[in-house]
């Protein structure tokens, strides 16, 4: 009997950026080799009290260390560089990437501490490296950071083609416009998989070019040529960055940078030469006194509404250096990211309340392709199979229907979670496994010890706070010797609560005694006893459910 | 001499509504009579931990309670009622409103176990109530539900106008078009002061009317027509649920109310006659498996993505009645408030991953005035004075812009915050003081009983959680008898953490000593000393700053 030859496969294994937004980890292997794209960070969701950020479970990786060839990143946002100070601390593998998400990169290691001997590359647009039985070739995009890349992953198996986030700017500020030749030549060759970026999948259309944020800023430039101007963007966007530069020696006015990640970023870019600033335009912020209201444009970080970020400061009237004032105009060259809102209008109300005026969204351009632009992408690379990434589910659900409208086989779209191992042959293409992904709490300087528990005590605490029932017990009689005494924190206002507190007290030994009469004397079974107690009385009494915690001490 | 005779004025006092959006209650008073327009809560904000809504601070009612003639309340939404059932029992005055607006006042006065004894009294529109010196006429207005009323507040020193929530529909579904001609006659006889919407004072144009929502669900049913249809939408929008019923009935398909609030809204509705079905068309949840997908629409409460409510519940998986499947059409017929919005997306990929299809947003419009609508009633009413309400203050700004642009004098509108004072007459306008105002917090059956200590207490337990360090000390040597025991919550997961436990008990152990060696003797010193050497220890080893409590016990 002839033996079936089977087609050479690949496996695409997202190790995160599903269900956790953010966290984008992907990694690709074929027989001995493993490469991974990006390494992000998510920031924590509303129920993760207390959480700094949160980092992808590499177990996968650790477990098959010796596959692994290196981590290819497309761009240099947090989402997709934020994880490596952790995981390089797990696994000492090199780093790829184009010259400012490399920049940036070291300069997160830098903050870390970490030692210098990491194997970091930097790679041209249009270079390939070689990493075990995969090649990866750097191509130029668009995006809202300068020097974004798309990845073409040359594998024994075919082509593998990830975008990256990305959109089409036909007429960026800085570089040139997303390399569409190179992946239309590659779509000519043949593409087993497209890896395309759904972050707005819902919106028709195209995304406006950045170049036309600069006109925005021209006109209000020129409109408010009395007023002090106060831009908030992202520290990241240096194109956005370079733009309001551009209007502010334009219409001649110096430029103040502020804010902790803004400062990092801008004077790293302008080492780099990605930003392009006269001498002189730049002005230290202790000097802005020199200058009329009208000769100043402070750049800042904020845009979010970020509590501690520079221009929520500023509307909170706490920045040390900037006292917002009537007449100042204050410009979000942002988007609300969902979930940011109301921290936003908090600011904008907070301006407001001064006498500035507010501008936003206006002046503001999104760094993602819309629907026409993932069109283009998917007519220029025709993939055989798809998986849409960085989005929501909803997103991953739009991005197929737009797959099979460009005529894709539905079954060749695959919406993926976290986890899912997905083996791509020229003949077929199935969900084969799943492995170990996760989401790692960052907490201060602990890194996985805060686990369900641990938040689901966090929630009851931030609901309804605590009561410590402290009692010293003769160890022989099991009679009190000390206490009982009642602590409590965020619960109730104390000093209104002399009588509960002394309720609880007479509670609490009325029922030691019960328990004493009926001879019980295990520490556990008295402790939940008192706790029950306790929980049902202030339930009946308030409707609230504190944390109880009897400490029983014996002498 | 000759005396000059002043003008007579009326006071408005907004006592919340403006800081605390949705905590509409505004008192209006002149000489000897007060009254107050609306009683509302507003809902938590973010950092108001384990609290269940906000009401108003009335000690200015109660200050002056021989005053107060009674409440006068616009429409029926908890942000216009919902704080009567605190209020009223505190102070007992009448209060006034339209049908539907007093049956849902009735209803939750009776889920508060209300005495019977109130004054409700229901008003129809064009009626007038004389209240002291005042005399109030209710107008008919449009708004997102039924009966909603503008009023005319008659008074020695003019006519006050209160537009309540409003939009201008020319088709309502219920009843009739807001009326413009008796706010047009007002005008022409010469208004004092105007206290108009501003929610949607951003948007240009005219809010659509509800009854082109109505078609988008016919067409949606149309085009749906082999899948179940679950429509989640505001209980309180009854001409909204009639809109659904309307195209079921018209499609074929039975109707099934689910959710508390709107299984209590829709009854009471359709017993007052604010809503007409075909007998036969609502059907008990329990029969719901008699019929196929396609003859079924499911109408629910959850449009906000509220964790409890129904819809959440059913893309959840955990709703008792209502199972989720693919092909299933989930239509959100709402947008999101502001805050909302990770819920609802959380509910939508949700449903997503079930295979359900999700229509947002699509089939809705809003119940408020855009710029085009406020428009038309400041060229109707004429006032001398504006007082913009409802609405974030960067909202007040704008409307204060727009009343500004239709001719008014800048200094004759008012941006008021809670507790202004603002007086009014023919001749002049002032703020002239300012009364205690204030949100007090409600906690499970506390009123008032959380404050910020409490609040900031649930902060920093939920941010790090907590440790209990328990020592029972000899009284006459100061010696340690027991302990020291660590107990902690919302901190590490313990079982990981023993090490780090005996350092900290080693810690205490030690500092107990030296404070002895010192001769400290003062239980509250020793308190702060032990707390602050574990502070200083645990921020430098992990970065973290949980409530410390030591307990120390003597015997």
């Amino acid at each position: 009997m002839e033996e079936i030859k089977k087609a050479p496969s690949v496996k695409v294994i997202p190790l995160g950026g599903l269900e956790q937004i953010g966290m984008n980890i992907t990694a690709f292997e074929y027989d001995d080799s493993i490469i991974v794209v990006d390494c992000g960070i998510a920031f924590p969701e509303d129920e993760m009290l207390g959480i700094d950020l949160v980092i992808p479970d590499i177990t996968y990786l650790k477990d098959n260390i010796d596959k692994v060839k290196g981590f290819f990143i497309t761009h240099g946002h947090e989402d997709h560089i934020g994880a490596l100070p952790y995981v390089l601390k797990e696994i000492c593998v090199p780093v790829y990437g184009t010259c400012l998400t490399m920049a940036l990169i070291e300069n997160k290691l830098k903050e870390h501490e970490m030692p210098k001997k990491l194997k970091l590359r930097t790679v041209k647009y249009g270079q390939s490296v070689t990493a075990g039985d995969f090649r990866i070739e750097f191509i130029r995009t668009n995006h809202s950071i300068a020097d974004a890349a798309a990845l073409a992953i040359f594998s024994p198996a075919g082509i593998i083609v990830h975008t990256g986030d990305f959109k089409v700017d036909f007429t960026p500020v800085f570089g040139e416009t997303i390399d569409l030749a190179r992946l239309a030549e590659l779509g000519k060759k043949g593409v087993l998989a497209l890896l395309c970026d759904s972050t707005n999948i819902l919106r028709p259309g195209y995304t406006m070019s950045e170049r036309t944020v600069g006109k925005t800023f021209d006109t209000i430039f020129m409109e408010n040529n009395s007023s002090r101007i106060i831009v908030a963007t992202f520290s990241t966007n240096v194109d956005r960055v370079q733009q309001i530069i551009n209007s502010a020696e334009k219409y001649g006015r110096k430029v103040v940078i502020e804010g902790r990640s803004m400062i990092n970023v801008i004077t790293l870019a302008s080492e780099l030469g990605y930003i392009k600033v006269k001498d002189g335009t730049i002005i230290p912020i202790e000097t802005m006194k020199s200058y009329k209201d009208e000769q100043i444009v402070i750049i800042t970080t904020g845009s979010q509404g970020e509590a501690m970020a520079a221009l929520s400061r500023m509307a909170a009237n706490i920045h040390k250096k900037v006292t917002i004032k009537p007449g100042d105009l204050v410009i979000f060259s942002s988007s609300a990211i969902p979930g940011n809102e109301k921290n936003i209008f908090k600011v904008i109300n907070e301006l407001s309340m001064i006498g500035a005026k507010v501008i936003f969204q206006d002046a503001h351009v999104s760094g993602h392709a819309c629907k026409e632009e993932i069109k283009l992408i998917y007519s220029l690379v025709k993939p055989k199979y798809a998986i849409p990434v960085h989005g929501e589910y909803r997103f991953l659900v739009a991005h197929k229907e737009l797959a099979v409208s460009m005529g894709m086989d539905k079954d060749n779209v695959f919406i993926l979670s976290s986890g899912d191992v997905v083996e791509l042959s020229a003949e077929e293409g199935n969900i084969v496994e799943r492995v170990k992904v996760g989401a790692v709490m960052v907490d201060g300087l602990g890194v996985g010890d805060v686990g369900n528990i641990v938040l689901r005590d966090r929630q009851q605490l931030s609901e309804s706070g605590l009561l410590v029932v402290s009692v010293t017990l003769d160890s022989a009689t099991g009679e009190i010797v000390a206490g009982p005494e009642i602590n409590s924190r965020g619960f109730v206002y104390v000093k209104d609560a002399e009588e509960l507190f002394t309720d609880l007290e007479n509670h609490v030994i009325m029922n030691l005694d019960s328990i004493r009469g009926r001879g019980i004397t295990d520490q556990n079974k008295m402790k939940s006893l008192i706790r029950d107690d306790l929980a049902d009385f202030l339930w009946k009494k308030m409707k609230r459910r504190p944390i109880i915690i009897p400490v029983f001490m014996e002498v």
